[in-house]
C-alpha cells in the first residue's frame, strides 16, 4: 500500500473516493510548494524571444525556452511546415505501417543518419518517447543485457531502461572509473549498454563521451548516447558534443530530440541499419502509434539541413551565454558552474524559487520558469536561464538589472561581485 | 535468457556481437512473414483519398487511412495550422510547465473537455503517450489500485497498466459476466480501475459501455475508456460511442486522438478537475517531454470545433461503410463482421496477406496494408479497409473489382455472393 499521500487515508471510508484521493493529493503538492502553475504565453513569431502573457499589455521577455536557437521561428522552417501543410494536409492518418509512412519521414530520417554519420535513423514522435522506446527495446530484447546508466540521466531514458525490465547498475554521475569498476565485475559475455547524456540539462555539465567509448570498447559494449540539449548546438554541422569531440562514429546510438534547438517538435535515434531496422519492428511505442504530422517532418528537416550549414547561430549563441554568465556572476548572482549555454542560477528552496520567478515576471517582465523536485533535488531549486542568439544586448542588461534587484530584495547575492 | 531469437546464439562467441544478433532477428521475422516494409506515400492535400508512391506515375487510392473522414485536409484545418505557423511558430519550445505552454494548448483543452461533457482535458504527444502516461500514473498511484482490462485492449493501454505495476485481472473480451465476476472476489475497499474501449480497431466490435458502468457503479469502480477510433465518428457532436448512447457522464475517464477522425496528431484525456490535475502534476510522460507544436494544437481545436457542429461528413461516412460492406459481402469477399467504420476482410496468413496487398497496389492502384501480428493473433491476419465520406461511387466500384479479381486469383472467395 503507498504512503506517500498524507492527506488521503485509504481505511478512511469502506470505499475508495477518487476525487477525495485526488484533491488530497494535491493539496500536499501545494503545502511542499511543489504544485506547478503553466505560465500560459503565446509567443510572438517573428518577433522572438518575445511572447505575450494574459493580464499583460506589454510582452514579456523569454529567458527559459529550449528553442535554443529560435529556430521555431525561423523563416526558412515556417516556410517547409507551410509548404508540407499545402502539399499534404496536416495529419499522417496513420501508423507508420499502416498509411503513415509519408516522403517526408523518409527525408527526414535519412537527414538525420548523415547529420550523425549513420547508417539510419528513427523518428519518433517526441525525444522523450524516443528514449522509452528505444531502451526498453534494446535493453529489453537483447538477450541478458545489463544496463550501465549514469545516475543523473532523465527520466525518459529512466523510464525505457526500467520497462525493459534489464537488470542495471547506476553509475555514479560523468564516473568513468566507477562505469568500468561495474563493468569489470560482470560476465564478459553478457551483453551490454551504456546510456548517458551529453549535455545535462539540469547541471549544465557534459559527458565525458571519450572516456565512457573508451570503456565500452574495452568491455564489449554498446553505447547509446542522448544529446537532446545538444543537437543543432555543438559540432561543425551541429549534430551534437559528440560531434564536436570526433567521437561520433564511436558510439553506437546517439539519440536526439527536434523539438529544442531545431525549434519543431519529435525526437529520433540514429545508429547501422540493422539497429534502426530492431528498433523499427519491434519497439511498441514506435508500431501502435499515428506518425508525427509530415508537415512537422517537413520543418525539422529544413531546420537540421539548414543548421547543418550554418554555423553563425552557433557561434553568436555561445557569445550572448558567455556574456550573460559573467555579466551575472560580476552582478553577485550564484550562478551555478556550467560548461554549457545553460545557465543555472541557484536558489536552494522551492517557495523561493517561486516567489523570485514570479517577481520577475511582474515587476519586470522576464519570464523565467522555477525548476523545483522532481525535475531537480529538493534543496536545489533554481532558476535556469537559456540564452539565445536572438537576446538583444539590452535584453541581457535588463536581465541582468532584473536579478539583481530581486535577488537583493531577498538578500540571495553571493557578494562575489567583482 | 531470452530464447525468441532462434537464429542468434550468445554462446557463439565469447563477446556478444550486436550487429549479428540484430540481423539474426530481422532474418526470423522475414522467414515468418513478419517483417514490415513501408510503402512511401505522399499524400495529395485536397485531393484525398489520392497519394502519390514511389515509382508510380498514377496516384494510388489509399483505404486503409485513419484519417477518417479526410479532415487532415480539411481547409478550416489547414487554415487553422497556417494562421498558427505565423501567430506563433513551428515548435512549442518547452515542457508545458517550461515555457511550452501556449494559447493554443489551453484552448484545445477546454474544447476537448466541452466536447465530451468534463470538467477538464489534458493533451499528450500522441494517443499512445496518453495511454501510457495516463493509467501507469493512475493504476501506479492510487494506493492499492486494482486494474481490469479487457483481454484485446490496446497495446498502448497494455503498456500503460504494465509501467503501473498495479494488480491487474484481464476479463474476456467485451465479457461484463467475466468483469463481474472478478470484481466481486475483491476486496470491496480496494481502489478499482476499468480499462477498455469503445471501438475495437482491428475487430470492429463495440464495447458494452452501458454494461461496464453498471457493473463499475456496483462495484465502486473508476472506468477509463479508450474513443481512439470513435471521436470524430459517432455521436451528435462526436464526441464517441459513448455520447451516441448516453453513457458519457458515467465514465471517469474518456480518451482519444487527435490523430485520427481530427485528422492531426496528439492524444488526449477528459475526466473531473481533480483527475485530470493529479496527472498533469505526476506523469513523466507529461512532465518530462516538449509539448506539442501549438500550430498542431490549433488545427486539432479547429477539427474538434468543425465537427462538433457538423454532421454531414458523420452521416456520408457511414453510407460509404454500408454500401462497401454490402457490396463487397455480395461479391463473395470473406468480410468479417463488423458493426462499425471498419471493414476486415479474413485472409488468415501472413505470406499471403502481403501478396494479396501487393497485388492490390501493383494491378490496381489501391493501398490495403496488411495486418499482421503482433497487431493481430496469428491466423488472422487480414486487410482493414475504411471507407471515408471522400471515396467516390467509381472508387468502391473500383475496389470491389479489384478485390474480387484478386482474391479469386488465390481461390480465398467465400462463394456467399448474393
Ligand atoms: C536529456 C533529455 N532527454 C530527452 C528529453 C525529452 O525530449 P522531448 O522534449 O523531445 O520529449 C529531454 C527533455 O525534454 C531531456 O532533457
Ligand atoms: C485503441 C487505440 N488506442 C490508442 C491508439 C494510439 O493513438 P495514437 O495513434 O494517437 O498514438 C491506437 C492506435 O494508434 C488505438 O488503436
Amino acid at each position: 500500500m503507498d504512503t506517500r499521500f498524507g492527506s488521503y487515508s485509504i481505511a478512511s471510508s469502506d470505499r475508495f473516493d477518487p476525487e477525495q484521493f485526488f484533491r488530497g493529493s494535491l493539496a500536499d503538492l501545494k503545502a511542499d510548494g511543489r504544485y506547478r502553475t503553466f505560465l500560459e504565453l503565446e509567443r510572438r513569431a517573428g518577433q522572438f524571444p518575445l511572447a505575450d502573457a494574459p493580464g499583460r499589455s506589454d510582452p514579456v521577455i523569454v529567458w527559459c525556452s529550449n528553442d535554443y536557437l529560435g529556430m521555431g521561428q525561423h523563416p526558412v522552417v515556417l516556410k517547409a511546415m507551410h509548404e508540407a501543410i499545402d502539399r499534404v494536409g496536416t495529419g499522417a492518418g496513420g501508423t507508420r505501417n499502416i498509411s503513415g509512412n509519408t516522403r517526408d519521414h523518409v527525408l527526414l530520417e535519412r537527414e538525420l543518419a548523415n547529420l550523425h554519420g549513420k547508417e539510419a535513423a528513427l523518428v519518433f514522435a517526441t525525444g522523450y518517447v524516443t528514449n522509452e522506446a528505444a531502451l526498453s527495446t534494446l535493453a529489453g530484447m537483447i538477450p541478458g543485457c545489463i544496463v550501465y546508466s549514469d545516475a543523473l540521466n532523465h527520466a525518459s531514458m529512466i523510464a525505457g531502461i526500467r520497462h525493459s525490465k534489464a537488470e542495471k547498475r547506476i553509475f555514479r554521475h560523468n564516473d568513468v572509473e566507477h562505469l568500468e569498476h561495474l563493468m569489470a565485475a560482470d560476465d564478459p559475455a553478457r551483453p551490454k549498454l551504456v546510456c548517458f547524456e551529453s549535455v545535462y540539462s539540469m547541471d549544465a555539465d557534459v559527458g565525458p563521451i571519450k572516456a565512457i567509448c573508451d570503456v565500452a570498447e574495452r568491455y564489449g559494449a554498446m553505447t547509446y548516447l542522448d544529446e537532446v540539449h545538444a543537437v543543432g548546438l555543438y559540432g561543425e554541422r551541429g549534430a551534437g558534443v559528440a560531434e564536436r569531440e570526433g567521437q561520433m562514429h564511436r558510439l553506437t546510438v546517439i539519440q536526439g530530440t527536434l523539438g529544442k534547438a531545431f525549434g519543431c517538435g519529435g525526437g529520433y535515434i540514429a545508429a547501422s541499419a540493422p539497429l534502426i531496422d530492431f528498433v523499427r519492428s519491434h519497439a511498441p511505442g514506435f508500431i501502435f502509434t499515428t506518425s508525427m504530422p509530415p508537415a512537422v517532418a517537413a520543418a525539422a528537416r529544413a531546420s537540421v539541413a539548414y543548421l547543418k550549414a550554418s554555423t553563425s547561430e552557433r557561434k553568436r549563441h555561445q557569445e550572448v551565454v558567455a556574456t550573460v554568465k559573467s555579466r551575472l556572476k560580476a552582478a553577485g548572482i550564484p550562478v551555478m558552474p556550467s560548461e554549457t549555454h545553460l545557465v543555472p542560477v541557484f536558489v536552494g528552496d522551492a517557495h523561493l524559487v517561486r516567489r523570485i520567478s514570479d517577481e520577475l515576471l511582474t515587476q519586470h517582465g522576464i519570464y523565467i520558469q522555477p525548476i523545483n523536485y522532481p525535475t531537480v533535488l529538493r534543496g536545489t531549486e533554481r532558476l535556469r536561464i537559456t540564452p539565445t542568439p536572438l537576446h538583444t544586448t539590452e535584453q541581457v542588461d535588463h536581465l541582468v538589472e532584473a536579478l539583481t534587484a530581486v535577488f537583493r530584495t531577498h538578500g540571495l547575492e553571493t557578494g562575489q561581485a567583482a
